[in-house]
């Protein structure tokens, strides 16, 4: 048996640092990585994928943390896979809040992951989707995907989850706009925290608006909003209540298989892409790497698309694109 | 000449109506407009590139508003790409917002696009690049690219334009959390609006400490904050001449040319990209869509990786990944 299926074996069986090790290694493409995830593959689709997205300062962290409580409370295992890179499971952020996820630190029942996927163009659901693999695998009754709630991201983190919970806060700017249109399509659960705020009730009834407008019931899932304060755990217990609802909605309805089935299409052309801009990295360095082509491009001697082309022919392509 | 280069020469004439066209052609991928693109490329590299990012509910749409006040003050002429999908630019927002932009309808020096970008993974810089690029030759002077500054699109802002502004507001959230680590990197301005705020000053302070202890001075510039009141237009003027003073700089000095390759570099990765992933859509419809590799998935006859390299394959690249 390979080392890589070994590696892959020891995950299977549990080992918390087997699995971190071959994190590692997806993110570096080290030779066998994939072979062994391949493996794990087979022995996934079982956890519950939760993501928690939201406004940055929306308490995610906070809610996060109480939701491991809650689970580790029915005695089931989590893991978190962090991307927000101002989270403090990631590191960019306060101290506070990184000592207090740390009550966890001697916990095997929970593992959290943190992805430094800033810049990486496309990177983020690609790595996630992998490091989702991994727990779900190793046998985490529920995976935990945070990140920060506005832009693709939120969009990516629905496409890789079951159950998509939006966190927001009372008295953000103006109210209307901290509620994106994008965040009302891709919420299955609205989760309002803080919701001792004094303007807590007005978003509740802001959002009640919002979500009938755009026709409250979705494909036979009416949008619940959960009001919470997270730092008492207030809440917590609903929201959980209704996570459950949702999976067990996406087990009996049709809506869960089309899920399924634009999860599984977005996963593979994530793939599909990385692949080729990795094919294309290769082909760029045999190629002495790309600054021969920006002289040439700040010269004028070409432009943009004549030069795509020039690497996609180099590649082997015929970009007949006109 | 072709219909294509005829496109192109109205546009460098100023035709309002054959940029929309042209812009509308790329989005659609039709024949010619690349060609059409080409021409226009030759002609750009003049205009001031803005990217306005920042927290949803900062008042970017009301400071690009007033901005471009300021620059048709100055006779100059002002386009607009604007892509998060909550400004009233874009459609997704608020009614007030959406008929005060109307001020500009009947301006010939005024010129807004939006993109509807949202879900299109990588889809964001390669059509904002195109849309500036058509703006640049048309003889716009300064070319605005307004987002929502959360998450991926502010870095891919960051790398396609000149300047990049950041807006805040006092009193967002935990107000640390408020400003992510990854905006104090790309800011060459930051703006704090809202400074009639009560809590306006200790977000100022707070910002100055956060730029100190990351070092203050980048590459020979400092980041300088302005504080403005935007629906007033309070703050504007001061804010145009550090947009200015950051031009003089990037004019002068190493930095200027080495953020020039790095913008070109990135330009030319994502058209790499975007083309490779056109090429794999092309693939993929040849060989009657995904569905049959997603149903093998779904038997699990096939694990994620096997069914890429098989499209690489079908694409005639040899994946050798491992």
């Amino acid at each position: 048996m390979s080392r890589a299926l070994a590696l892959a074996d020891r995950v299977l069986a549990g080992e918390v640092r087997a699995a971190a090790r071959l994190m590692r290694a997806l993110d570096d493409e080290l030779p066998g990585a994939r072979e062994a995830l391949a493996r794990l593959h087979g022995h996934s689709g079982k956890a519950l994928l939760l993501g928690i997205t939201g406004n940055p300062g929306a308490g995610k962290s906070t809610l996060t943390d109480q939701l491991i409580r809650h689970y580790r409370a029915e005695d089931k295992r989590v893991a978190v896979v962090a991307i927000d890179p101002s989270s403090p499971f990631s590191g960019g952020a306060i101290l506070g809040d990184r000592i207090r996820m740390q009550a966890h630190a001697g916990d095997p029942g929970v593992f959290i992951r943190s992805l430094a996927t800033r810049g990486v163009l496309g990177g983020l659901t690609a790595s996630t989707r992998d490091v989702i693999t991994v727990f779900d695998a190793m046998g985490f009754d529920v995976v935990i995907v945070e990140t920060v709630g506005v832009g693709q991201d939120e969009v990516d983190v629905a496409n890789t989850v079951h159950t998509s919970v939006v966190v927001t806060v009372p008295g953000l700017g103006d109210g209307v706009q901290a509620i994106k249109a994008g965040l009302l399509e891709i919420a299955d659960i609205f989760v309002v925290n803080k919701a001792d705020h004094p303007d807590a009730k007005r978003a509740e009834r802001h959002l009640h608006m919002l979500l009938d407008l755009e026709g409250r019931e979705r494909r036979g899932w009416a949008v619940p909003i959960v009001p919470t304060v997270a730092p008492r755990g207030e809440g917590v217990a609903a929201l959980a209540d209704h996570i459950a609802a949702h999976g067990a909605f996406l087990r009996d309805a049709e809506e869960g298989r089309r899920r399924a089935r634009a999860r599984h299409r977005a996963a593979l052309l994530d793939r599909i892409y990385a692949m080729l801009r990795h094919e294309a990295g290769e082909v760029i360095a045999r190629s002495g790497g790309l600054d021969p082509l920006l002289d040439a491009l700040e010269r004028r001697e070409v432009e943009p698309y004549g030069a795509a082309v020039r690497i996609l022919e180099a590649m082997g392509l015929r970009a007949d694109l006109d």
